[in-house]
């Protein structure tokens, strides 16, 4: 593999996770931009990226990570995808991708660089460069969404999953991805924060052992991040959560009617489906 | 600590779990009773406990643990209560104590042992005797519910609790016993079910990460054992899952409106109270 520059954009638990990731597993060069100088001072005497990139280096970077909010994305495609050179490959890392790829696709012509929308599954409760850790890479699922994008650029963003530790690349289009996603991170976040509000929940110790810290755990949210993520998935969002409360609401009539054959069949139902899928 | 005889009744998940546990750390006679005599020769060829409780050994126990669905604790109770002997404890597992409670309340008179409720807080998602482990009690909390029970009676509780591994024990009663773990237990449970329900989830594989494992866990169910749980805490567990409906639709009705600045209070109060409660 010849070292290619890669400038990762927003440096924070994503964006530093795959500076680190990139920095230990290839011989990549990796700058880094941020708009906060205190991370960009910490990620490079870490070694997390070999210097802070400047405009010049846009133009001669072969890949570029938008590891920022969705907007944030956006915005630096419009201000600096002219900047890129031809053959660059443009990747983002955000967790909805119909907004993502309808934006860039509206940006197409305005640069000579190729676009391949990216979805690396990780994550954890903190966030910012402190907690950037590409351990949290290993073994996960990173979703690309190719729409339009050729074979090589695809390639391109595979290959460094691949490098990163990545245990999984799938390939989907926007549409199943944000309604996957709305099932299998989006609903868990909304649920976890909806747990929590009880009231019961000031005075879990004593009673509560894993079942508790498991639904809650991710209610220690980054609550600008999700709102902004689960507004820009509101179609997939409500209807998924239409039908969590429709399925809650089901269990919760067999049991306020006292109808132990039915309640059964409704976790028997769930039991069966859980070990199928894993 | 003097040796005492413990017979322990029902040897799946959590009795196999106490009898390994109190021979590990305890100089006591562990003998159990079982309808299912494989579970015996299995807990007996592997040490779980010294050999199998006769009628007569029942005459003599100074403490038996209950450790069988609501209804068979209640039964064991009726029928061989009047067999044990003048201060011996008997204490159950059940993990709901209204119910318990109330119908051991009846049946005070019909013997000379004393009944202490309890409630160890430990479980994984097998069951039986195979996938007893003590090592499941260690820092867990053991809840116990006095009620009318002297002080000696429930310190003999407490110490095998300790002995056994937990971490904390906590004393209360039944009617907020029923409340906490509708919340900290049971919805988990109800939740786990109705989300896995959902049309999605046969396919995420490649799209799922750590909150989908984490809220998903618990639907591989015991299904009759927790829906005799779910209707024996019936007030309790319809009030909360009220509670949970209510929270999410907050969610959605914000994410389906648009309201960004209403769903963000909603996740910062929710991330607020998850830092604060733990």
């Amino acid at each position: 593999m010849s070292a290619m520059k890669i400038i990762i954009v927003g440096l924070g638990l994503i964006g530093g996770s795959i500076a680190k990731a990139l920095k230990q597993n290839t011989p990549h060069t990796v700058l880094g931009m941020d708009t906060d100088e205190d991370s960009l001072l910490d990620a490079c005497s870490c070694g997390a990226i070999d210097g802070k990139a400047s405009l010049e280096d846009l133009k001669s970077a072969d890949m570029v990570y938008l590891c920022v909010y969705p907007g944030a994305a956006l915005d630096f495609a419009r201000e600096h995808g002219p900047k890129l050179k031809e053959g660059a490959v443009l990747t983002d890392t955000c967790g909805i991708k119909s907004a993502i790829c309808s934006g860039m696709e509206k940006l197409k012509g305005t640069g000579k660089y190729t676009f391949v929308g990216g979805h690396p599954m990780a994550g954890k409760e903190r966030s910012g460069f402190s907690a950037s850790d590409p351990s949290i890479f290993v073994g996960a699922s990173y979703i690309i969404v190719p729409e339009s994008a050729p074979e090589w650029a695809v390639s391109l963003v595979e290959e460094q999953a691949v490098s990163m530790g990545f245990g999984r690349i799938v390939r989907t289009d926007p549409g199943h991805h944000d309604q996957m996603i709305a099932f299998t991170s989006q609903v868990p976040h909304a649920l976890a924060c909806a747990y929590v509000s009880s009231p019961r929940c000031q005075d879990h110790q004593g009673f509560s052992a894993g079942s508790y810290r498991d639904v809650s755990r991710v209610a220690n949210i980054n609550h600008v991040l999700w709102s902004r993520l689960f507004l820009d998935n509101r179609e997939a969002l409500t209807s998924e959560l239409d039908e969590l409360v429709n399925n809650l609401k089901a269990i919760r009539d067999a049991v306020d009617s006292g109808d132990e054959a039915g309640l059964r069949e409704l976790l028997r139902k769930a039991g069966d489906i859980k070990r199928q899928a894993g």
